[in-house]
């Protein structure tokens, strides 16, 4: 049984890494870390653990929790987890950061994007971006995983095929991101208040999200060539889920018979199941149906389609997952079981709920 | 392996069991039966099913499904099960009916309030009222089920304790409850509409609801006499959850030292606790925490507490629960626990989904 | 052209008033106070206010504003208006109070029920309780208006006409409310957040709500004696509505022909009618017909309704208004109307949005 | 008093247009047409409307409304209206027709994208284009009114003037919609039902949604040039709004020192104000504010604004209105105050509504 301690587990990612890991036959939690609610029953924090966690909020001290786990899971502020890392810690457990610190290879980028200074700097290297799909075997190996973020998990995954094979113009790449809520944290801000998103919707941080240099970082390395790209996020009144819409013109295709044109539907479902038809988790979907977020709520799926516009030369790529499970907690579990040589599904087969 | 056929697969309730079944480990779906998707394949219809169920909607012939499964549920409109079952299916397999066709004993009341003929009176002396937690025993040697409505199911485990144990006068019940719009069913009807429902909230059924004699039969026995009470619903613009807010005028307790009085929080709490305490799916919560839908959804548990009202000497009970989970579908899967000598909980063992 | 002051104006209340006294033409705002937001553009705290309003936010002196304008609306915190208001003030202006401060006449029970001590009691007598369907007459010569809680205006004018007359038994009452999560207030709370309150329904200040006493003292007026009952207040995931749901016992009427009996359908209706026939804003819907928050939102109007339950011999009464309007803003303007000598209606004359 | 008859007054649309109407100083409705509610009370199928509109609805017989009105609304599925429409009625009264049916100047570019035979292609020269703000004098000699689609509103209005003055490279030009559900209509369909909207968000019509060509065709005529451009609506869990942003390359500038460049913020800025600074219902706001629906939610505004992302040299556009006003009712009462010499704003001059 693999002990895990959780730094953060009150805020909406690590309450689901708690939900998940109760679930998982191979895992338990022994520390429920939180800045917020030292010595607090975790079930007056999330009631709907009432009964079912019976442990109280943990301070967040990193060495302490080393000594009595096996994996140290960080769901906190930017910048939290690259301040306590060290050396003791990493000789004695794994650690899967859900947050931003280690997942950009270029540390003055993040501390741009970021606008904070980064206390690790010596651990980004060995860090491991953590989506599975693409970086499996390198996570097995891993002591230091950097979980990828919500936005960047299903943008990513949503145009990776077409990148990596060269069937569009990474240049044009434009995403058009709309998340749920819970993306926003449990943080006490007008912003986000019942009355301010019901009924709303509303771009954010345009030209200027933190999730932009991770995605063009990870879809450089695709591409061979670095990239920059518009991603742009949007504020949904629904809990959970994440939607992203892709823009790129396609680049034409020299076929056997010596003629060149846009890829054919055939084409570019054949580099999508190239990738993706052996993944649990991917799901490409029928020839005309659109991703939804509610198909993949509460689960860790990841829905994938597409559509070719012959009159403009491009192809409109879309992707759905749930924020808190693939694009938080549940890749999370999903990195922690490739780390420890579990089965990689373990704790995450469950069937997305509906309605 | 229990094989397990539906009928009536496609509404929501009967999607919701398919979505538990698939995570039970001694139950497999051998029948998705659906009135309107006849071979159509079940993931085109619920998309969050794709890759997941790889079947086709089946008819709805119970007898052949009989002699295909061990256990068949029916998840049909009003009359339907009545129709379609006969000795032959009764003798062959389990059937757990969530419908209200064997709800009610007499079934002059069934036909009065439902207003249609009943087609098998015959089989509802034998069928058990599925309500797990007062019913347990009944249900153990049952091969005919009748699964509680949802509102029901909220509306007697929030009042029970204390009507069984005489603490209020059951003849003063009023029982307001709320539910989300899932319960209105997948048919396309206006009034169902997002912009009809959303953004609002209104009583329906007033003094007509067809679960009010369901009511009031089962909490009936519990006080030893009939009663008549109010029962009103309402929507609400969400998609699962029940809350109930039930009002009664509580009795005088004689105690050991000759006084009498309104009874404390503490005689209140000990009824629900002496048939609670030991129940995994109910949790009575902590004095001044009030049951809220949100703390449950997705699970089987239900959430009850109270609040004394001493200036009027009533008391206010609440009740919450997810009306496809404990007031549907999951309650079905633990009666087929039950039914086949399963623990009664498999299945049913997750954390609510929060946010 | 009046000239109004309104001090708490980047409350949702506040903000509503800007809202309704920009459509009035017979009033114009000449200040828009406010606690929080000193000096900031009003349209940058509400931007729906663009090129709307360009005024700044001033500070909250009462005295100062009493020499710019005619009428002052207080939009503040509990305690605030009695805390600033003086003979001074009321000596030049009229003022319309949307708080609770000068609701209820008994000081001793506004302090025990909203746990703070009362600064002028001694403008208590002469406030007029501003719900003009009722009061009309006094608070046209008034100078100091208690505009009544949103709740309270809702369950009083739901169940009125039946106290007034005696056709229900008053000490029987027992008020189920639901309102949208403007009522809330726009204070950063995490139990306001959206994804705390989005997919749910729970009850709060349960038996202790402080809109209570001020039910209470009213109906007891219209009952000619004291009446305590039971009031239960939920919070529902939409943005405005409330939705009153009442139950009483009926009282047996006794008829021309000597006989006595349940008043009928009729009856009741009746009494609706006296009081509400030839009233713009209370509008008793056709029988059969339940009010929903929808069909009055963003409108000055009261949806009422009821029905005979002849099993138990309650009545259920339902009433639905918008908690800002009604219930807040457009009966402050209503107030201001007949305060001024001006068209009731003014400024309110408009249908209901809907969807 | 202008008497105005309304084709489809049962729809979302046509109901919006009551209530604009209702608010109007100078019309009065004299038909509220139904195709489904024939001789019901226009009360009954929209309860907002109780005591306000005292009519029952009447056939959609233009030929005999045209003997009694001095303008015709057709809010009407696509088709019906160059159905009806014929030299008779257009020499008697004139038409605002909120389908697609006289938008599109090439009869078979409409034919194509709607699928359908065009009935009275006579009629579509003259039509005007009715986007008050590009086409206002032509709007004012009309007799015919091709109404603007939602999408189509907003998508031009928000790049128009870069268009226009060449700033963005127009073929680049792609447009991220979405809207709130009401633009999906009041018809009864499972995928419109809330448990399927709520929680939930999706593209539809991908490539192919038909109000592509009309932003073609109107943006053409800005740059001069024909046009092929993306579009893609999405469906957003909320009633009312339509947010759109786009996407382009800019197009270097040459300035008056020789020296060329990306435009900078005040020169886009520029542009936008010389089309719009003098419009009431276009709001260009503060650099740095993005539009959200809420801010515009109930009114005929249309909130615009941009930001530069130097990075990629691309600019991102974003429109929000109100689907139902500017981007349907609001704009066909603009329209009609236009063609009856009206002030251009009677009837619209309202706050949005917040929250």
């Amino acid at each position: 049984m693999i002990k895990a301690g959780i730094i953060g587990a009150t805020g909406y990612a690590g309450a689901e890494l708690v939900r998940l890991l109760l679930g998982h036959k191979e895992a338990e939690i022994v520390w429920y870390g939180s800045q917020s609610y030292v010595n607090q029953n975790y079930a007056d924090v999330y009631r709907n653990m009432f009964q079912i966690v019976d442990e109280k909020c943990m301070g967040e001290d990193m060495d302490a929790l080393a000594d009595q786990v096996d994996v140290i899971f960080t769901a906190t502020p930017q910048g939290y987890c690259a301040s306590i890392i060290n050396d003791a810690v990493l000789s004695k457990v794994k650690v899967v950061d859900l947050s931003a610190d280690f997942r950009i290879k270029d540390v003055a980028v993040y501390e741009k994007w970021y606008g904070i200074e980064h206390k690790s700097p010596q651990y980004i290297e060995e860090a491991v971006y953590g989506l599975c799909e693409i970086n499996r075997e390198d996570v097995k190996g891993a002591r230091l995983v950097a979980n990828p973020g919500c936005y960047t998990t299903c943008s990513i995954l949503t145009a990776y095929p077409l990148v990596k094979e060269g069937l569009i113009d990474a240049d044009t790449l434009i995403i058009d991101a709309k998340s749920g809520t819970s993306g926003a944290g449990r943080g006490a801000k007008v912003q986000n208040l019942f009355c301010e998103v019901n009924e709303n919707i509303k771009a954010y941080g345009v030209a200027s999200h933190r999730h932009t240099p991770e995605i063009e970082e990870q879809l450089g390395y695709a591409a061979g060539k670095e990239l920059v790209l518009n991603f742009t996020p949007h504020l949904v009144p629904m809990n959970r889920g994440i939607l992203v819409t892709e823009y790129a013109s396609l680049n034409k295709v020299k076929r056997a018979d010596g003629s060149t044109g846009l890829p054919s539907y055939e084409e570019i479902r054949a580099a999508y199941d190239k990738y993706y038809e052996r993944e649990k988790f991917v799901r490409v979907l029928d020839k005309g149906v659109c991703p939804e977020t509610k198909w993949v709520e509460g689960s860790n799926y990841v829905d994938v389609n597409f559509v070719i516009d012959e009159r403009t030369g491009r192809i409109i790529m879309m992707g759905a997952l749930d924020n808190l499970v693939k694009g938080a907690a549940g890749q999370a579990v999903q990195n922690m079981n490739l780390m420890f040589g579990l089965k990689e599904s373990e704790g995450l087969e469950f069937a997305p709920l509906f309605p």
